[in-house]
């Protein structure tokens, strides 16, 4: 039983693009490597996003997500935190605070948190029920809480490797953007102001993690676990669509205790 | 933000069956509201389990609820394990390592996990794929997660009162084992043997847990915080049979890694 271990990836032996006969992979080949997993896994490709920015989804089904995925949210400053309760290095700090400033804010009312419950306000949710955490689903749950888990438990080097999807996050951004806009009268350019923001956050962050990986992943053994950790990031973006899709579109199939469409509503916003 | 807490179950606030006006409940009202709990919230009540007892799977997603229970199963022994570690009282600790020496047995070839294995291989799985954990559902390892890390973090009265879905456990095992029996040809009573072991031991350990959790949940907080414990540890069921329906039921939606229906197989079993 040596095999199990929590929080293991445990993912089949990744077909390496580079480093035949246990070679490590250049720097170069671990990006690519690292994208291709992106290309393939990255939740840009979840169903649940594709009817999202579509216009496919109803106001209900919308709401379903902002408080869901306020959830998560509300969690990266505290993984965030997390790591940086681990990182030695003052300047590696320095760098790594700037995540937990922009999503926390300088001040009350500032920061992605605060736009995050601009969204839920605009689609009518009153904020002491979103905060509350009252209607999640439990998988949204367990997804974000393993995240957390996984940067206080791993090696620093996964941790940072599982902010990664990060790299991928401007082309999801443009696409719910863009499409939510034109697809929902109930959404307006106020209420997607977190998204904005991310625009030049995400990029300026994935660079440095990218950058600070292919410097310290040198042996295969490293390179391998940084792609296990991007492949876990991306099954915890996966699974939080997974269950919105579940419990709210396809199914309709709303897990005891979880948000029910029309509960905790304002009023009804235009 | 300080209504955020990890592992918080932040349910809403129950319509505790006893004790108004701040009062506690009685022991026996405790135990009400903990059936209670149980009749609303068990996963006996889940579509996935109705369809798999009723003989509405086919052999592949019989296959898929095997493979990803396995996990549960595996770790159970590391939750009881992260509980004991936690004991100062000899007396209980005596009494709670019973559960690990009924899941990894007195000896090799013995025990829960090994029994599970016989229902794994009895559905043609290789052993060697079931134990490296490859196929399973990312939700599956965040709800598993999610209880033995609860276990690790919450207060010994809240770990203790999580394992209480054991009390409701002879239910859905006979409905299980005589369902499964007579509706498919691919299980025999030999594979289903680890079933049969849990209908003396679970009542046994329910036993000893409910009148544990009935003794020393005094306060209203505290008698509070052991139903959110048992509401939590269904959500932890009822969410992995979730991932189930939504993967290899209802939608087809298998997330990129997870086992396909026909991998792993090391032969075509009767």
């Amino acid at each position: 039983m040596n095999s199990i271990s929590m929080n293991s990836t445990a993912t089949r032996t990744s077909a390496l693009s580079g480093g035949h006969d246990g070679a490590p992979m250049t720097p170069e080949q671990l990006e690519a490597e690292l994208r291709a997993i992106g290309a393939s896994r990255y939740h840009i490709l979840h169903p649940f996003h594709k009817l999202l920015h579509s216009g496919r989804l109803n106001r209900c089904q919308v709401q379903a997500w902002a408080l869901n995925r306020f959830y998560y949210q509300a969690m990266i400053p505290i993984k965030d935190a997390s790591i940086l309760a681990r990182m030695e290095d003052p300047e590696l700090r320095r760098i790594w605070r700037q995540r937990i400033v922009d999503h926390d804010g300088e001040n009350a009312g500032d920061g992605g948190i605060e736009r995050w419950l601009m969204l839920t306000d605009g689609l009518g949710f009153r904020r002491d029920y979103v905060t509350s955490l009252q209607g999640l689903l439990p998988a949204t749950r367990f997804a974000v809480d393993a995240y957390v888990h996984f940067v206080r438990e791993k090696p620093m080097l996964e941790a940072i490797a599982s902010s990664l999807t990060e790299m991928f996050s401007p082309a999801i951004i443009s696409e719910r953007v863009s499409g939510m806009l034109k697809n929902y009268d109930f959404i307006s350019e106020k209420t997607l102001a977190y998204f904005g923001k991310r625009l030049t956050q995400a990029p300026r962050d994935a660079d440095f993690a990218l950058a600070y990986v292919k410097e310290n992943a040198r042996t295969p053994a490293e390179q391998a676990a940084v792609c296990d950790a991007l492949r876990f990031k991306c099954n915890v973006l996966w699974a939080q669509l997974d269950a919105l899709n579940h419990a709210y579109v396809e199914e309709g199939q709303i897990p005891p205790g979880a948000w029910q469409p029309g509960e905790a509503v304002a009023a009804v916003a235009a």
